[in-house]
Parts: structure tokens; sequence; C-alpha cells
């Protein structure tokens, strides 16, 4: 039963035909944007099986000045996704559960105060606090110099960019599923035409969604790039004898720090003074397919998110310890990309910068699921025991970097 | 006859004296904007031969949210200003003839999003899409450290510089002169106040437009002071045989790949894979009052532009011919300037980063007419030949600056 | 007698006890704004023996698009705030007096168009104009890269931090004191967790102001911090003859150029062309709690401002005589502070590169009175009298840091 729209929603509408309603948010196409504005299956008169809302927010005060959210709730997860911030997840909330992390950076700051060359490159710093930031497209990884000479600011621009359009799309017929689209584009004349086609999917009533992101160089030059996925998880999963498991061939320390922490790699101190941060770099397995998956889940068991990715589009996997104190940001990343958190003048000859040739397209999928009991993260650990095999995972005491080489 | 003005042209509305009506956009010193914004000859209550309007419309989307734009329809013409971007131009519009390009770039940048200094002072890069861009005033050229230490990014600041004031004059009396006045303003503590009064003015029915811009240095100290106006053509005027016609003394190429261009610099190749661009650095001939003309031409003759100006303000000329491929940004410069294209430190030794005494005005006057048919380009290339007279233009092999010196 | 409150009111009333009268106008934990917004002693129905009013306005034009100022009327003074830029002071109007200065910069710049580190990290200068910035807290002073090879810029950031929350708070008892609060937080993963309650607190019918300023440190990890009250001012006080006046054990000069202003660093001259600036590096004196007073005043000796300060929370001073040209900024800055103007780097050997633990909170009192006749500065000027005592100010010909050293 669809019953009439309200006039809010119909400004916003671009096209209602029998597969789906579409609207379309932002457009800088057109140079549109919709300003505040909400729809549910209730105004949309869908009669579903678990109610759903999107809400868009702008929001206001100190660095956020200016920046748009938006936050789906699906029935069973609040998903805040931040169109200024490059389409970047900032949340995702679930009764207690939470997939997100505590960053001393407590605003979502619109990137028209950030300057990403500023003390050295580390301006992104400024505004890190995502559950989910993608590190790309033209560059990812640590800041430093280029050979040519360009200093690559910490993990690209992507993050810092706003989306120029948005839609929602949402499917008439049950589930309805719902689809957040958002295209980001890394633009500069004579350097950089990549464009991101990002989409969220979620089902009403799920406990996962998923990334459909699709990278194409509108270029008609070959161009190198690089994307990491940080996705980042704080308490209440991380916690003392909280665990990560995944499917690999390989570890290694990310530095010479790390090299003590590469026997207990999978498990996860309290907050620790002084600990700073341990990286370790992984050469995950998949299926046939190259699907595989990355579990975290806390010291009981039952709790934890599974993160499923392709290793034919992200074929290694960084590992980020950040179990520090609460206050200087209890955190661990579980990272796919296509190349590890190094400079991209250490990528190249480990063969992690790749190409995209013009108008090709590169496809990166994703999923994260919520594991809200014992069951579910018993389900996931046998998904990834499946993937591993009979070969443990190798630990490499030596980095794939010598860093103290300039 | 003058009907009565309605309540949204009153906001604006700051005198309407018997000689014209005079609206204020936008004002920094009270701190004002009247936001979306129109008015037009009917609105006026004028009886117009021509019919036009002026429209102001703030953009969103990507990075050009908050970004405004003036568009003033003269009936014959449809001129894009950008007061958040130094009131450059964006594009003219008449039927199938633009005046503009399609730069990688598409959306109009705020420059809260540009940092000028990034990519080794090549920020400028990321929103150059327009068809007329100051490149100046404090310096501009190519991005480089200049002899004081200070990295001068590329083409200057103006561009990426809010208007502080802009105010619509539209005359009483018959032909209805449209001028657009915008301040825009360099000023940094002991560093510059130069201050710029730009005049886009156009009549109703004309195929032409004219700037005014009025350069002062507020300062008590003299200063030096830079200017390009990098004025950018792309299709449909610029094709496969199109051609640049102007008068000069004397052409020399900017660099050595520029060399191998130099005899077909009159001609353009069609969207060509690795061209990247050559460079020429002109010094034009003028009339007696220093008045000069330069046309670029469709293969066939019948559409094109002649960009005057004058060479005792703008003694020389930058040719810049980037015919890559479409997707690279097809497009040439005509780029009259106080100087050429080189980084400040290599032009003083050439005499053309000139100085602005305290209090002193410089004056920059130039003219865009559109040429619509084979009749208007004949009259205006005679009017260069006339300009040209019997000496044919020198060319000369050597760029006039040795790059390989640091 | 309290009346019934406006709508408009309501909007922002966070709470109305028996105490006080609360408005929240901006806050980014719940990503709120009022928005345009006032309040008055009429419109909260309060009888009062000196009417008040409060306004916040946004700004548009140029480069201070968007910036938000709250404008402070105790019917004596104008106070002018702004807290897009930290919560600065922009200016304090009085009649005829004033506190504050004409910057070349006319606009109240927008953080969103600085880049600090631009210039060499001068970027700073492109929105100096206030009477009161706060240089800090992260560090302060003159730009240069530090002992860690990262560039310090100009004067630290937080005055070009947009404030995350401000408070209006107004005492329901007489004299009905007025306390605008605002929090500013530099807040940078890994880097840094520093955030100051400021407040600035006002009766009404009063010729003084306080600032309460409250810095904690809210990470886990000791942290430097830097911070001087760059407290400015121009005409009507400062002249040819005017006189600066505080209680100090020893003067030296910043640097060279200062040496040969040593003597006379109490008188000023009119307007200077090519004075540029000289700098004084003072060691105030206190009384037995640390309470001390510097006082400017005109020629006449009838007008001036008293600035008071607590040398146990700030114990230097640093005179900042810029009487150069009007147009290029006639101004004084009295300058108290954890630190002198050097970069970090070479005070840390001077001991003035103080620590704040986790957790700990450092406390800044400052009070700024005018004054307005002979009788006031004559007080003023007895008051410091009392504080220097006996000894005279110690004049050091050598400056403390030797800056040919790098």
């Amino acid at each position: 039963m669809i019953k009439p729209l309200t006039s809010a929603i119909l400004l916003a509408l671009a096209s209602f035909s029998t597969q789906a309603a579409e609207f379309v948010l932002t457009d800088a196409a057109t140079g549109r944007d919709v300003g505040n504005w909400q729809v549910s299956s209730k105004s949309l008169g869908i009669d579903a099986a678990t109610p759903f809302s999107i809400e868009k927010r702008r929001l206001h005060g100190g660095k956020q000045e200016g920046v748009d959210i938006l936050v789906v709730n699906n029935g069973v997860m609040e998903i805040t996704l931040v169109p200024t911030r490059g389409m970047g997840i900032y949340q995702v909330k679930s009764g207690d559960l939470r997939l997100g992390w505590d960053s001393p950076v407590k605003e979502i700051v619109n990137p028209a105060f950030i300057d990403l060359e500023s003390r050295n490159g580390l301006g992104w710093l400024d505004g890190f606090n995502e559950m989910m930031v993608r590190c790309g497209y033209e560059w990812t990884g640590h800041p430093g110099v280029d050979e040519n000479g360009q200093l690559l600011s910490l993990h690209g621009r992507v993050q810092n960019t706003p989306a120029s359009s948005v839609k929602v799309i949402i499917d008439d017929q049950a589930p309805h599923r719902i689809r957040i689209l958002g295209e980001v584009s890394e633009r500069t004349f004579k350097k950089a035409e990549l464009v991101t086609a990002t989409e969220l999917s979620v089902e009403p009533g799920s406990n996962r969604f998923e990334l459909h992101d699709a990278l194409t160089n509108r270029a008609d030059y070959v161009d190198e790039y690089q994307i990491i996925y940080h996705s980042n998880f704080g308490t209440p999963i991380l916690e003392a004898g909280a665990k990560f498991v995944t499917a690999a061939s390989e570890i290694s320390p990310f530095n010479d720090y790390a090299r003590k922490g590469l026997h207990s790699w999978q498990t996860y101190l309290a907050p620790t003074k002084d600990f700073d941060e341990m990286v370790f770099n992984l050469k995950p397995k998949g299926d046939a397919e190259g699907n595989t998956l990355a579990v975290l889940h806390n010291q009981a068991g039952n709790a934890g998110v599974a993160v499923g990715y392709n290793i034919q589009q992200l074929p290694v996997l960084t590992l980020w310890k950040n179990t520090d104190t609460k206050q200087q940001g209890y955190v661990t990343g579980i990272e796919p990309g296509t190349s590890y958190a190094y400079n991209t003048k250490y990528q190249r000859p480990l063969g992690l910068v790749p190409k995209i040739q013009p108008g090709e397209t590169k496809h990166f999928d994703l999923s994260y699921t919520l594991l809200r009991n014992a069951d579910e993260t018993t389900t996931a650990l046998s998904q990834v025991a499946k993937l591993q095999g009979s070969d443990p995972v190798r630990e490499v005491k030596q980095p794939q970097v010598d860093l103290s080489k300039k």
C-alpha cells in the first residue's frame, strides 16, 4: 500500500517507478541540495515488516559548521554517514553495540577547516574519528615526499572531499532495500580525474550492510591509485582479551616497534599507557572467488563485527592496534586495501601501487556484519576457520620495508 | 515607463536615481548579502528593446557548497560570473556558441576547500575551470620559491578570494547598460593591501562585454604587482584547424618543449593525446593608444572570439595551447598580462614585475566580442591586420628564460 | 520584575533558574546553533539600572562569509566577540573611546579561508585585526621549524578555531552580571587535546570587563602549552606622546632592531613611515598575589586602557610597538603571556614553554578597564607606581635570544 507523499518528501523525489523511489538530496551538477530532510517507511506509506527511516541533517558548532550527516535507521542499526566527509561512516549503533570509537577529535570536521599538508602532511588527523574512512584514491599511507618531489599527505584526500551528489533509493518491493549513493570526485587539472561512486546498501531488519564502491579513472591517461578501507572499532567490542581472527597466509610487523607484539597479534590489551600503536601487515586468504572475512570480537565472544571483502580487489590487510589510553583513542583498525600504510614510495617496490587505465572502473565490495551474540560470533569464526584451512598464519619477523632507509 | 518594484528587488536596492538603479547584493563592510536574487527589465518596468535579466544564485554540492554565481543575460549572451571566486567569469553562452571550456574540474570550487600551497604550490589547479581567471595581483606565474624564500603559489591568490562587495548598476536610459561591480581584496597584515575594483559592463542586445578593473595599492609602501587575464576557450571555437591571429612584433617559445610548435603557433590540432601544453610568449603591437586585438576563430572562420586589451596596461601576451585530449581539458588560453607565466623570480630580470606606488591605481581594460558569423570574424581579422601592418611577427627560437638555471 | 520571555529568546533558553538565565547559542555536541539572536534587559523583563543587550549576528561578504559575531552592550561599552575566531575580541567601543585598531585586514575572516602554514607559517596575518587575540595554546610565537621538524605557524591555531559552544549567562539578581562562555578545542589525534573554556564577564554599567579562561589538557599525556594574550590598541588612545606604564623588574629588546628604541620604550611616536615594529620583553612585577597592571594612555592622560593580569599565570610581557603608518596598521600590543614572541624552540631554553599534566587545568584571568578621563587614568597609574615601588625598571641592552643562531 502506497500512501500519498508529503510535500517535504516530494522536494527530493526524483523518480518513483514501480521498482524504487529515488531521492536526490544533493547534486552539484545542478547546484542543488534539499537541506534538512527525512523519509520513513511510514511517510512513504510502506507497510514494512521492520519500519525504517533516513534523515539528513546539517550540523553546527565549531569545526563541524556546515557538515551534513545522513542517518539510516533500518530498525536494527542506526548508521551515520557523512556526505561532507567523502561519504565516510561515522558510526553504527545497535542497542548497546556500537561500531565506531571515541576519538580525541569530537566534532565531525568540515574539510574547509582542514589543511591536509599541515604538520608535514598530518592534517588528516584533525578530523579522524570515523568508523570507516576511505584512505585514497590518489594515494594512501603515511605522509612523505614522493619520488617526484610532491608531499603526499596522510591517507590521501577523498575523506576530506564533500560528496558531489547524494541519492537515496528505496526498493518498492519487500524487503525494501535501502541504498545510499554518493559520488566523490578527486579532480585536479592535469593531476587526477578519479571519481568514486560509493554505495551503502542495507535491508531493513538486517544486522549487516554493504559497501559497493566503483572507482573510475575519467582521464585519458593511466593513473596510479591506492585505497585502504580504514575500519575502526573501540568499545564495547574492543577490550582486554578481545580477539582478532582472520584468514591469512602471512603476517609481519609494520616496523621494528611492532616486532615485540607479533606473537600476540590476535589479542588485545586493555587501554595501556604508552602503548601508542602497533601495526601489522597481513596477506589475507580468500575463497575461490577471493572473498574473505576478518572478525573482531569481545572477550566473552558474544559481541563483535565481521568485515568481509575480496582479495582480488583489496589484496592486503593492515591491522592497526592502537590500544593506548581511552582519552588517546582506544581503537583497532581492520584495514583491507590495495596497499599497506607505508608512504607510496615504499609501496611501489612491493607492487602495491596499482594502476587504473583510462575509463577503467575498479570495484570494491565490502560488508560489515554486527555479531550480536555468541551464535553469530561462532558462525563468523567458523567461516574464517574454513577459509584458513589447515595452514597456520606464518609469522614473519622482518618488516617488509626498511624504514631506516630514506 | 518605470513600473513599481517588487519587494524582492527592493531588498537590494541601494539607490534608484534618475540616472541608474543600483543594487547592493553583497557588502562585507556591513556584513550583508541578499541571498538568492534576481532582477529583469520586466521586473524593473523597463520597456527594453532587448529584455535582460540578472540572477544571483547560491550553489550546493561537493566543493561548490556556498559558492555564489551571478548570471547576466543581456538577450544575446548569458554571462556567468563567480563572486566567490574573485569575480571570475565561468562561461559565456550565446546559442550554440560558447566562451569557456570543459575542464576536468567540474564544480565551481569554493576557495574554502582549496589549499593554494598544496602540491608544491599547484593547489590552484583544484579549481581551474573558468573562461576568465585573474591571475594576480600579488604575484602571478608558475609556482616556485621566490628570492625571499617564500613559495609563490601558481597564479596568485585573487581568483580564490571571495568578493568583498558586489553591486549591480543598470542605467535608466536606453540602452540600459548593465554594470557588475565587484571588489576583491588581497589584504595581509604587513604583506599586501591590493584592492581591485572589478567591473563587467555590457549593453542589452550586444555581442560584446568589457572589463574595467582598477587595482589600487592601499598601503603606504610601494609594492610589486602582476596580473594575467587568463582567458580560456575550448569547443566549439577551438577545433582542428582553428586559428589564432594577433598583432605582435615577436613570438618565442616559453620553454624547450614549445620550440617544436613555434612555426605552427597560429593553428591548432584536434584533441591530441600526449600533446600536453605548448606556451608561447608574444610581444603584442597596438595602435597609437596602445589598443590591440587577439582573435581566435574556428576552422570555417565563422565563429570565434576577439579579445581586446591595451598594451600600455598589459604589455605582454601568453598564448597557451593545451590541445590535449577532451577529458584532459582541450583548451587554449589567450592571456594578456603585465607578465608571462614564469615564476616571479624569472620575470624581474625581464622587467615584467612592475611596481605600484602607495595610493596608486592601475587600470586594466579588456573587451570580449563574440564573433558569430563570417562577417564578424572577417571584420575582427582585418582590425588585427591593420594593427600588424607590413612587418610579420618575428619568430625567436630561444626561450626568454633559461629554465635549466635555478 | 520578570516579564514573560518572547519565543525568539526561548529558542536558546537552556535554563532559567532563580540564579541566572542561561542561553545556549551554539553547541557542537548536539550540532545546533540558534542563528541570528538577541536578548536585552528589556526583553528579559529586567528593570535594570543600566539597560543592556546581547546580539549574535552572522556576517557575509568576502572572507567573512559565515562568521558569527556576538555584540555585548552593557550600557557603557559595546564589546564585539567573534565565536568563529576562537572567541577573540574584535573591538570595544564606548562613545569616542575605542579599544581596538585599524588593521589593513578589514574583514573578520572565516578560518575556512586561512591557511596558517602559508607564506612559511605567516598565514595568521591574513586575519589579524582584533583587539584581543589568543595566541596559543599548542604553541605561540614567530613561525619556524621546531626541533622535531614540524613548522610551527605564527601564534598557534586557537584564534582560527571556531568555538565549539557558546553560552550566555545573565544573573537574575542585580547587578545582572553578563557572562559569555565559549569553548574552543584544539584536538588532533595523537597530537593535542587542549580545550579552553573561555569566559568574558561584565557588569551592566561598568567600564571594565574580565576574561577567565581555563585551559585543560584532556589527554592522558603531559603536553607543552603556550599562550600570549595579544591585546592591541590604536587610535584614539595611541598617538604621538601616548605612554605605556607598567610594573616590571626588567626590560630588554626582542632583537637588535629594538635596541635603538630601548630608552624610549615608554613613549610612542606618531605614525612613522619605515618604523615597522619594535618589540620589547618585560619581566613584570605583581603584588603578593601576583596581580599586576599595565597602562596605556593618550598624550593628554585623559583616555586609556588598563590591562590587569596575574604573573603567576602569565609571567612575561611582550610590548609590541608597531607605530608605522596608519594604513600599515598603527598599533601597539600589550601582551601578557607564558612566553615571549620567539619561536618555541628559542623559548624552551628560557624556561618559557610550560607543561600541563593530564587532566590539569590552567587558569588565565585578565581584566580590561577603560580609562575615560584623567581621574581614572591617574588612579590606574598610581596602582602601577605602587606595584613598581622604588626600584626602577632595569634596561638590559642585550636581547635574551641570539636570533643569528639557527
